[in-house]
């Protein structure tokens, strides 16, 4: 049922575990002609990687992409574009007591309920190794959406209770990857970074939230009524590890409004329809109406933390477990560029849908 | 791409607009040999339909579905069951003036962009009146769920302002339904039916948020890594008309806390696995552990209000706008059985799905 | 997984028995704008309804088809376009012996095996009265052929051991419908009537094939590598009731020639790159090459015939069985607009995929 | 729209040109918990590869296929199961002159046509090195059909005008893989290599059929209408290269029949309903019932012959062509795995579907 596979016309299936042979992917629909900027795709790659700080993991990851098919002289050929990325740096050793217990909050317990056996090696499937190819694949469909001067941008807003209040109209994206927790507003910057440390150092983890903003959707993408362009958006995101939360313009915070409040009134500017408001976040009756598309993204704190904690095993006796793997304190900046790829896969896709609009 | 399809195995089909001869739909995928109950069905739609307080739309809709096919001695044969659902009180005038003039916050003008032409009669497609559908359709999926025990039940958790702290499991369920909003605390009831009258008597509107708790959702429900049941639960929210907001477990509240709170720690209690904390939401890595799944959808204030309001119209023009036809003040009262029945949804289709997971 | 749904971006879904209280069907991903001519659609829905002549059942059905949504202002609005036909004559007491013994040859004991509960009712959900339903939505298909002038024209090409030996272009495709039995070349039509007219006397039934042309399709349709055109045609037909083959332009009967001379020689011919010949059938690794596509369908005989037959009762007794109702002596006349109708949902649906080939 | 992807719930998805550096695919829903017998896999690979004998292609390939992902401890894990095979010895310069002039009969031209760009190196994505990500993941769903004790025995029946005219059961497949062109009709067999090696001597090439018998097919698999099992198996085997034709059971010989003897008699065998006789090839209505599903595959003579052919080039100008590369005289021996492969995967894909029939 394509629990693997993500889309409708530009499409991902992914494969691979976080200590295996190497994870990987399948992009089918993607239009032929298109220049595929390989080092475009590095570098996207690198932003998710770890080990890019000393606030995220140390874990050695080498993200290198290759890509096996369906390019040909730099171009797309219409024909799937198959990619691999090695697991280079392994280290079985730390993850076999994990076998036994069931880390909190993980997904170990969950998959031997659901299928009996299980790849304990690092969290087998359910690690975030595998957003590597989502950021691969988002970094290709990043590359669509520029021809069409789409631009997607995501930032941490929110760490702990450090949060950037300012609109994302009063920010400079340019400077999201000038710091190590990838939000523009330098001084919020400085009061994450600090809170990340002090949770490192005491063996425990951050959660936060992270902002994305579509500049130049076209008006029109998104198909009622159940594939509307907001609904696709908040499951490709409750599709990221640690996601607890989709809120689309006002959000949840727009539930205490009245509706004269609320609503956006059109209005003409330079001769095109707008509105004097966004509360909308871009989207109406689930199709895109032209405006700036921006969502926000819950991330509970991560899982994985130093600090000992209680358990069970996997044969029903309770234990203390104490995780020793090299995990990121705040999983937040790394996610930066994976909920730009999921938001660009669904772009992406929708532009291509809505192709078959009209006659 | 199925943009009026939902589901994988459990797979409803829609049609219709507010204002055309019918609506209805079509299931496929129900399993031989489930007794439908059509009172439960209907019991379901009177829930859902328009008049039943003068909290909500005075607009006479007669929800009574008919059945068509896939139905023999009462029971399902495997094949679709085909349903209609004919519109009665169609009043096409009260929408004249909104052929010309976008309503703000619907979706006139993004259908006009999107497709080039518009069933204008009351937003046609994009009217909550096409969710008659999800409701009938998910009762049937709820008559699945009630053979394996698993209950879904939804209720409103805040209107505007005025919330119920309490957490799920001191409500009474029972008591949803004994007052106008559908909020099981009395108290806080009575305050949001005062707050919608008065919201009403302004001409204007409310927001809010529904929570929709499922009980005994077995163990490995979810498909890793896109189709995971958070995502899938929220997809299905997000597709329903108004909705900007979906959060599982701790949701956007958990962001502020460090992952030694978070996390949910197992411990076995009678003999079965369960976690201390619930902050997961019955829902980890995207498969069910077996604890209640719950979740809050916010919805923004009812877009249609009797103030007037500025806007502009198809031809370009800025004008004044006051719609004069029936709607509610605030949906959520309404909204409550859409959500069960889109949840009802979920779990059935993934409840099939996971017949699979193992040899 | 969509055995009641066909198609990817044109897409229908249908259900509904023959002897329930209706059939009807749910187009998705018609494009707006197409207007759409009703006296088109229920001039093909004659040419399938039972009834037409002495050599096709007697039946009474009233296939007028209601459309309830997704046309307004006579046009499509690119929401679902959603229709019933009512069972008018639905005669029960002819099928009530057949609620206990297995008509041979029909799908009477694997529905019962499949599903353990069965509408048994005049073949329920497998019989061909649910087709009226793909006639139906296949015109609306054409109405988009049209608009790109592709035509599809099928006929009688062989009934029992009478053939047309003609090739497609020496047929006069307006001759199609002046007979009865649908097959332009009158010298074999009249055989085939007088064999039809014989075997019906006997209480026998016949087979034959049924040839499909369709000119004008662009080069580039069809998906490699799975979806091929060939491959999407074939599927198409095969789901047609007692089809038991389907070939593609020199099918087996081009499996004893030589590669020298099967291979279709390419050359130019007013600018234009043209084949010498069409063994390919106008599609080459799966895709269309610009040259007339076309294909043959074997239906086998009728499997309702008059004459007693030995079979079992669904408790495993052996019996006799006779079988009293309504039935074509030979479906080929009436399958025409059906195999019409399944190639040109093939076509239209690859027409729209075929737009998001190239950036 | 899935054109690289097969099936519903264990679904194939391939990547890969003939001439890239690697092809491969991704396996989705396997049930976890199948023991993945490598060494049964790669058997069945080698059974396609070429270069087995003096009748097939001299081209070196090494068919070792590296499974990367899903699998654990020799078992699968529910996760997706990656696959990659190296492209070893790729000789780009024997189709350097091919960038230039279209193959007859080959998909050169179309992919131009579709794509605008084309990988011209061996045909690229169109070659039938593709073929062997099938067989790698037919072999992993011919492990499913063993747990279910189905078996699935194709064979070459028909090669130019030589024919084994035995029935499937009067034949012996232990003797299929004996001799080099897979006919388990010795006397056969023995005409057939003679004449393949006559047109291999004279640069010309042979088509025939392939028949394929799945035995122990349980009652019940097939969807209908759309995806009825025959419709299911025409599908896959008019995806494979080269396939102009598919008839099940009676198929096209069973069109000259009459009804009364044509169809297939029920009666009770050692408690089991079985028929008399086996027109319907195992499946009636779609679904299949309990007997023999047995089908023939029409392939025309390959379309590489070392003759000298009139063509076009891709810029619109007449040429003549010699192709030189290393060419099946015939592909029909090492086809016979790859029909086994598409059936497997039907069969094991319908299985799993099947287990949502009933409540």
């Amino acid at each position: 049922m394509g629990g693997n596979t993500f889309g409708n016309i530009f499409r991902l299936s992914t494969f691979g575990e976080s200590h295996g042979v190497a994870i990987g992917g399948v992009i089918d629909g993607c239009p032929a002609g298109l220049h595929i900027d390989i080092d475009f795709v590095l570098k996207d790659m690198l932003r998710r990687k770890p080990g890019q700080s000393q606030i995220t993991t140390w874990r050695s990851e080498d993200d290198s992409v290759e890509f096996l098919s369906g390019i040909f002289d730099g171009k797309s050929t219409g024909a799937p574009i198959g990619f691999i990325i090695h697991n280079k740096d392994q280290r079985p050793e730390d993850y076999e007591k994990l076998e036994k217990a069931y880390r909190p909050s993980h997904a170990d317990f969950v998959y031997d309920q659901k299928y009996g056996v299980r790849d304990h090696r690092g969290g087998g499937r359910s690690s975030a190794r595998e957003t590597a190819c989502r950021v691969a694949a988002g970094a290709i469909a990043k590359l669509i959406l520029q021809k069409n001067n789409i631009a997607v941008s995501a930032f941490v807003k929110q760490i702990g209770a450090h949060r950037c209040e300012k609109n994302f109209d009063e920010l400079d994206f340019a400077k999201t990857d000038t710091n190590l927790v990838r939000c523009p507003d330098e001084n919020v910057a400085a009061k994450m970074i600090a809170e990340i440390e002090k949770a490192a150092a005491e063996g425990d983890s951050l959660g936060g939230i992270i902002q994305c903003v579509i500049t130049n959707v076209p008006a029109g993408l998104g198909e009622p009524v159940f594939q509307k362009l907001n609904a696709a958006l908040g499951h490709a995101m409750l599709g990221i590890n640690a996601v607890k939360g989709f809120e689309i313009g006002s959000g949840f915070s727009g539930v205490g409004l009245r509706g004269s409040q609320h609503n956006d009134l059109f209005e003409i500017i330079g001769g095109k329809a707008v509105t004097k408001t966004n509360n909308s976040g871009g989207i109406q009756g689930g199709i895109s109406n032209g405006m700036p598309v921006f969502f926000n993204v819950a991330f509970k704190p991560t899982a994985s933390i130093s600090k000992s904690q209680k358990t069970i095993t996997s044969t029903g006796k309770e234990t203390e477990l104490q995780i020793s793997g090299r995990h990121d304190p705040c999983v937040l900046p790394r996610a930066v560029p994976i909920v730009e790829a999921m938001a660009a896969l669904v772009i992406a896709d929708h532009l291509l849908m809505s192709r078959c609009n009209r006659l």
